[in-house]
């Protein structure tokens, strides 16, 4: 199978949001009147964001699930995306299913594939995602404000779990690892939670590298600091039935670790006053996805971990770099 | 140097036409009222694209012409990009080099690096580009139409030579070699041309995987056929000078490869109607770029090399195609 072969079986289909589709030197989009074009690109890499022997169909959805998370953190509505892979080779099987997971979620989001780029090469996979969001209401990492409550949505921690298992660190029960592995490999990008959060959140970001460090962005960004009360954001654990009876085995560090610092949970962790907090239920509620109060934007630079009693905890987990 | 300090370091510069640029979960472009957002991309990979020990800022240069040759193709003036980077080590001499020669093309065409992505992984970059267009004045390839003419800008061939002989299956005098080369490393993507043919050409595509098969694109996107006249396009190579005196020890068979097949030479070729000849050759002069009229475009289904008697020559170039 040639190149153009492979990109006209699997990745060339009409378009009816853009202008032009995949199969001309460039792709056309018309944003509507009164939007901006949210752009963000993310390249996945073996061996780093993903195991050589994944489940190609789950690659495909992760690829753009994590690509449509930075639109939720926007708020952007997903229109279309480029796909640029590089493959050791075309295997017809592994294509089908990267195809059929990609475009699975494509579809139930609305977001066409546009264009993009085949080659030969050490597995890589490189999407550039584009959405709409109207002019000026997009959501920032720059407008956390003193007294914003800190939300988060979803769970936390489980897709480090399933990581220290695959990798052999731990043993898990088949039950808590399949589940765990669910969230690794198949994230839910919050696109709905962004939308519904346009005009009242002060500030967003979806989490990748890991609740701290992701949360250290948005008070970089907005000049500002914050407490995080680590009983409530311990709640967010999604395997805390399994903490609470056979996971007493593992010591508390590593539970907070995989809630406070884990990566890979594509969850949206948001600010947004005290006077909004019915209007952030009400959102939570149409997007159909929980959402937890988990602590405050703070005037003080920095961010503090405390416990029930307020005392400041110290923890040491560095946030994900692939270059630290 | 960590990821967040290497974007910063390199990456993060001011934008003015983009409404948000690198630093956030998103960047937010705006494109102006009645017009159509071009948008590709290309990823280049290590040993397909370029050598290992290329020069950095070479390479930084060609990551973006590439993308700006296919905005040239469609007409669309340069706006934005975005770069996704996979390296294997965070080099700081490199890095330095490649942002160097990244940023230079980048900014003598008014193009503003507004997001993306970087990773550790094996040498990898993918560069989305997006280039305004006035609602439907796309130069598409699907346009060519019964007897326009067949026209390509600049020249031809010498990427192809000074590949052949970095590959070590020729030799070639330095200075050959290092005009060649530049050729190879430093294309000059045409898009003052594309931007003159709006209106005026009736296709375009731009050169990157040859001659025969780029033109092909546009046949089968057209329904037509064409011919080229060979010894036209055999006046489309630069090394000519040297292909008349020393060259004349590579077989003619060589040399029509690296015209018509050669690949990497990022020029234009584009269709016109004879009506509109004396405005072609005006678009080129204002762009300050050489077009030579090398075919027609025919009723008859293929593509047809002829020689000056009008007899149809045999030749067997593939056009590069990664996996075939």
């Amino acid at each position: 199978m040639g190149e153009f072969e492979l990109i006209a079986r699997y990745f060339k289909r009409p378009v009816r949001r853009a202008s032009l589709g995949v199969g001309d030197d460039c792709a056309l989009l018309a944003p509507r009147p009164g939007m901006q074009l949210a752009v963000s690109s993310d390249m996945l890499v073996e061996g780093r964001h993903f195991f050589a022997d994944v489940d190609p169909q789950a690659l495909g959805h992760k690829a753009l699930a994590v690509n449509l998370s930075d639109l939720a953190a926007c708020g952007a509505e997903p229109l279309a995306f480029t796909l640029a892979l590089a493959l050791p080779q075309a295997h017809d099987a592994w294509l089908a299913a990267f195809a059929r997971g990609l475009l699975a979620l494509a579809d139930a989001h609305g977001c066409e594939l546009v264009g993009g780029d085949t080659t030969r090469g050490p597995l890589n996979i490189c999407i550039t995602v584009f959405g709409e969001v109207p002019t000026g209401q997009a959501l920032l990492r720059s407008g956390a404000q003193v007294g914003d409550d800190l939300y988060v949505s979803g769970t936390l921690g489980d897709a480090r779990l399933a990581l220290e298992a695959l990798q052999g660190r731990i043993a898990l029960p088949a039950d808590v690892l399949a589940t765990a592995r669910q969230r690794l490999e198949r994230p839910t990008p919050r696109v709905a939670l962004g939308l519904a959060l346009r005009g009242l959140a002060t500030s967003a970001i979806d989490l990748s590298d890991g609740l701290l460090g992701d949360v250290g962005h948005v008070l970089q960004a907005s000049g500002v600091g914050a407490s995080i009360q680590v009983e409530k954001a311990m709640e967010l654990l999604a395997s805390s039935a399994y903490q609470s009876s056979a996971g007493g085995q593992f010591e508390q560090d590593f539970w907070r670790r995989c809630v406070l610092a884990g990566g890979d949970d594509y969850e949206l962790a948001f600010t947004a006053p005290p006077s909004a907090r019915a209007a952030v239920a009400a959102a939570a509620l149409q997007a159909d996805t929980a959402v937890r109060r988990i602590g405050q934007i703070e005037a003080a630079a920095g961010l503090r971990v405390v416990d029930a009693a307020g005392h400041g905890l110290r923890l040491a987990f560095p946030s994900f770099d692939h270059f630290a």
